[in-house]
């Protein structure tokens, strides 16, 4: 047996390995897929293994994150610091080995992946930050940027419907130097592609602007070669390279599904090795093999060395530039609570989605590597910024994004770009459509990205549209999202404080904004940052009652509490604009906010209660949207959904009289009150 | 001025009069795509005004809904009930002609559409229905089922991933009854598709297995006609007809993004009457237009009696068969309480995604008619129904339909299947990808369909998996859709429940089911159809505190009780799969299930606590997941996390003393704890 082919099988069996100790894992794309991956890491991935995070590598995306054992063990052969014991750790509890590739958890793995489609869509907004970036900074005699971004896919990742959104993107865009290498095996959980999956995958790419080449032998390692070799030189197209692989490669339950999702077995394992001519020790290979790959890894810091004097000639020639990518780079933005022009506002009416045209305008002067766009709504999301180019093949340093109607992989694009840095990104869409790319901030928020998510058009404010275009759940499921923040602001000041939490925080922040204009609110300010804040408070120490608003409706409220003072109850309004910062803050200023002993909360927001239960407990009540709404013009919708300053007085003061009654043992009505 | 063309801008003029009239809506649309409607309505389409909902006719839908007004029009025109008032309420409260097509409010609308692609996957399922049922029941001797299913779609819908995913199905499925009129007119709201839609949809689409005409000239009938007609003829291909027209026909703004999304302006659209030579008063038509119009409907019965004469036939020689079409299209399912082998489950331990397989499978062998899928994930969601072969091209009578990695289509795509009728059908997929998804559930909710949603491998229990599989928010996404339910079964009992819910019930129901075998639990029953109800009771008259619990986490509550009562803490236990159904329960249930009295209320759910604190209030707590779970054996994260019967008894314990503590007065500490 030749060492090369070994030092394949090396990587298959690994990872199989590492799988059977797991009892748990995928090793059908990995041994399928190890002498695509070997090809490339090996032939062409410009990568420093000791040094996985310089900034000119070459970036991989294994988008089939179910094949992670297969990244684990190449991280191990290649010398990532992948251990021995690490593999032997593969998915248990705090390893650097989980389950699926994990962005933070594991050097060189550039993003996390698992939910299908997500990572080719990452790559392709690889792509387009090395090309923005290549277009900012390049000189002629000084090139900074020049990496090419490779992704691994599987059939279950040219299925999703978000890959061909981005796909069609990177064809428009001409993004030459990315790279797919679609792992081909005809085979699916369920069976056969044949079943789900007859359609002509390469023509599709065509169709969209891409090269596609083809691989009809995945175990030959220079027909890979040669087709990654053809593909970095069309520079002016995406590549697509369909590689013809057998899942389950030298197993019993090769070409089966069977080798999918599940631990070979012991017995299948033996075969296994038995075919591939195996006879190492678990977790071991030949001395052979290791020779090869220290042989194959020897020079890989070659490139980062040259990337680096490449930089340092930049630096000289170009210093001012250079001072410029490196504050881009590092993603650190200003504290926007120290530009005092954010949170200059006149006194009047506003629609949020203008307030945050305005803030995104202003930034964008003082940050020049803002860049962002919509799903094909920029002028009503109003997140166009003016007096910049559009981002396209003939302008790659334009700041505007177009993402067509394709909000699921504009979020996903937009991960990759926070991914690869260089940029404060951001993108948009209506509220309503959050739900097309929801998954997507999920991946914002497990990473920890700081992308940030413009929602217009939030609640029946939408109005004649209709139900269908009405958000009512949204902002609750965009709430439920770990480690993300919903900032839903009121006016000018909040929207400023919105983009502060989102460039100065970390994680991604949704700006949820109105499509109406909204009554003027006397007040507000930088406390927004602390998520809820007392915005107008009682005449006594302690409160009658307490109304929390925010957004649209955080002038009812202040309405609300003239109306109750004139009926002699005293109410403290609350805003709250983001939730997650309020949870975040202190006890202490919790209850100062929100005293304990104050039991009469009322919630009001254009949206579902149950965000708020929390704070209104079952002695409080809700003035929300539970429902779907219609197709009216929004007044008429706010009114006949009880959005009125004397509906919330009216609930507010049946709120307090209750717990008065209460208090007093006195018999009581309802525990809880929907409106 | 022909008196053709003058109908066909009578189609463009009401609707531009509507959108006036409302000052909101899209003309650019309804003027651009008039010829190619009225092409199909007048020369092709099957149907009758006079009845819209009779089972044999064609269906139409307009997946760009924005074009309601278009619709509304050529409805008025061709005698399908709406009058001129309600033209000319367009967009207002409690209209028949609401912002975007609803289904349900105004006859003829086969199914709500807006939310770009969700019309076109919902034809998509539509063909899947007719293939179906034609399949099942029509007979060489006597024809039941024979209709087409049109489409029309816009730019916006080609750029969606979900419109991909759903044709790349239909080639799959040579569903060559389905034809797709496509409204190319290179215009979206950004600008011209140049921006960022430069791909060539028709190659894409013969890639999918399409076949794909074209009209070069949007306003020329004939050559419409001609191309509808070579779709209806190619019958092993659906068939994409793109047509090329102008956005805004005839207005000032023609061409332009400015005619898409709000009214013409009274200048504009007196410009425009003027230049489609248009005299007749607002909300009129001249006297040859309505003659012309009446003309061409007078034979629009027709077809009806053909199909009734047809199904008549039908009907003598295959009484039994018939009686079974009639069974299935009207979609009643039998009272699933009373299939008694549905309730029977040994004493054992069981995963409830096996418990869902044994349920399925019994309904399966009782109703012919119920099909469905998953998204590729059929072994591991258990959802295949036994000895049914899979509906394919080859074999159309099939009862498993395999979506392929396709969450989203297959959700729109089961929304079609439903609106057309003749089955009880499913989908499903792993929770994590309901995100993928979400959107169509809504659809569902909003229109009321019983689609039932089968998401299997919740919460943290799917272990190895990691973060990236293990859903934490899905829970709440789903709750929080209006007019949907969420139902997490505990056991077999409890599923036999759920589908009880789902299929008896309306609107979707998400069955939330377990990857791992949950600990058998006692005194489960039908009352899981209450939602909420009490599995263990007190011994005292008024519990000490309210243990609440769903799905796997039910025998933690049960336990947790056992250890509270040897540590003399009274303790009952509330079953609790199904929120929405115990929130639709009188409220003298709800507080016989749950008394006001009772502050020391614990929730206990490997989810998001916010559903929950509605519950607990602000003196309870919650044993729930709030952040992103980790790649380890799922009985490690359990533990982790703190799920376990001893830290619910810790914290059901801590929660007592403190509620005890409030009532005497005496000084407390948090109000609500976390674990």
């Amino acid at each position: 047996m030749d060492t090369k082919k070994q030092s394949i099988n090396a990587l298959r069996i690994l990872a199989a390995e590492a799988i059977e100790r797991a009892n748990s894992g995928h090793p059908g794309i990995a041994l399928g897929a190890a002498p695509t991956l070997y090809t490339l890491f090996t032939e062409h991935l410009q990568h420093n293994p000791k040094s996985p995070a310089y900034f000119g590598r070459d970036r991989f995306i294994l988008s089939a994150g179910h094949g992670s054992s297969l990244l684990y063990s190449a991280f191990h052969l290649y010398g990532y610091g992948l251990t021995k014991e690490d593999l032997m750790c593969f998915r248990s509890l705090k390893s650097r080995t989980p389950g699926h590739p994990e962005h933070g958890i594991t050097a060189g793995v550039e993003t996390s992946t698992g939910p299908l489609g997500q990572g080719f869509a990452n790559a392709v907004g690889f792509a387009v930050a090395e090309k923005m970036l290549a277009a900012r900074f390049n000189k002629a005699d000084a090139e900074l940027i020049n990496h090419y971004t490779y992704v691994l896919c599987g059939d279950g990742d040219m299925q999703e419907g978000i890959t061909g959104e981005a796909a069609s993107l990177a064809g428009t865009w001409k993004l030459g130097k990315l790279i797919c290498l679609y792992d081909s095996n005809d085979i699916t959980i369920e069976g056969s592609t044949d079943l789900a999956f007859t359609e002509d995958v390469g023509k599709r790419h065509e169709a969209y602007g891409w090269q596609v080449l083809r691989v009809n032998n995945g175990e030959d390692t220079e027909e890979i070669s040669a087709a990654i070799t053809l593909a970095k030189k069309e520079t002016q197209k995406p590549s697509l390279i369909i590689v013809k692989t057998t899942i389950g490669y030298g197993s019993p339950k090769a070409g089966s599904e069977a080798s999918h999702g599940a631990a070979l077995g012991a017995d299948a394992l033996a075969k296994t090795k038995k075919a591939l001519g195996w006879t190492a020790k678990p977790f071991e290979v030949p001395p052979d093999v290791t020779a090869h790959y220290k042989e194959i890894t020897a020079n890989l810091a070659a490139h980062e060395k040259a990337w680096n004097k490449r930089f340092n000639a930049y630096k000289t020639k170009y210093p001012e530039e250079c001072e410029q990518f490196l504050t881009a780079a590092k993603g650190k933005a200003p504290d926007l609570t120290e530009i005092a022009e954010l949170w200059k506002w006149p006194k009047k009416d506003i629609a949020t989605r203008t307030a945050c045209e305005t803030v995104l305008n202003k930034l964008s002067d003082i940050l020049p590597n803002l860049v962002g766009g919509s799903a094909d709504l920029g002028p009503s999301n109003k997140t166009l910024l003016k007096g910049k180019d559009d981002f396209s093949h003939l302008t790659p340093h334009g700041s505007n994004i177009r993402f067509g109607v394709r909000e699921h992989a504009m979020a996903a694009i937009s991960n990759g770009i926070a991914l690869h840095g260089g940029f404060y990104n951001y993108c948009a869409t209506f509220l309503i459509f959050s739900d097309y790319l929801k998954h997507a901030v999920r991946m914002s928020a497990l990473m920890g990205l700081n992308v940030t998510y413009i929602f217009s058009h939030d609640s029946i404010g939408v109005g004649e549209d209709g139900p269908t275009h009405q958000p009512v759940e949204q902002l609750l499921s965009l709430r439920s999202i770990p480690d993300a923040k919903v900032f839903r602001p009121a006016d000018g000041k909040e929207t400023a404080a919105a983009f502060a939490a989102a460039l100065n925080g970390k994680g991604p922040t949704c700006i949820i904004t109105s499509r109406q204009d909204l009554p003027h609110v006397d007040k507000t300010s930088k406390d927004a940052l602390l998520g809820g804040y007392i915005l107008l408070n009682s005449e006594k120490p302690v409160p009658d009652c307490i109304i929390m608003a925010s957004g649209s409706e955080l002038n009812l409220a202040v309405k609300a509490r003239e109306i109750l003072a004139v009926q002699g109850v005293d109410a403290r309004v609350v805003s709250m604009p983001c939730m997650e910062l309020f949870e975040a803050q202190t006890q202490k200023y919790k209850e100062s906010v929100l005293p304990g002993s104050v039991r009469a909360r009322i919630a009001v927001e254009a949206g579902s209660s149950l965000a708020w239960h929390r704070y209104t407990g079952l002695d409080g009540a809700t003035v929300t949207m539970d429902a779907f709404g219609q197709s009216a013009p929004a007044d008429i919708l706010f009114t006949i959904y009880g959005f009125t300053a004397e509906k919330v007085a009216e609930v507010a003061k049946k709120t307090y009289r209750a717990c008065l009654r209460k208090a007093a043992d006195l018999p009581t009505g309802e525990t809880d009150e929907n409106v």
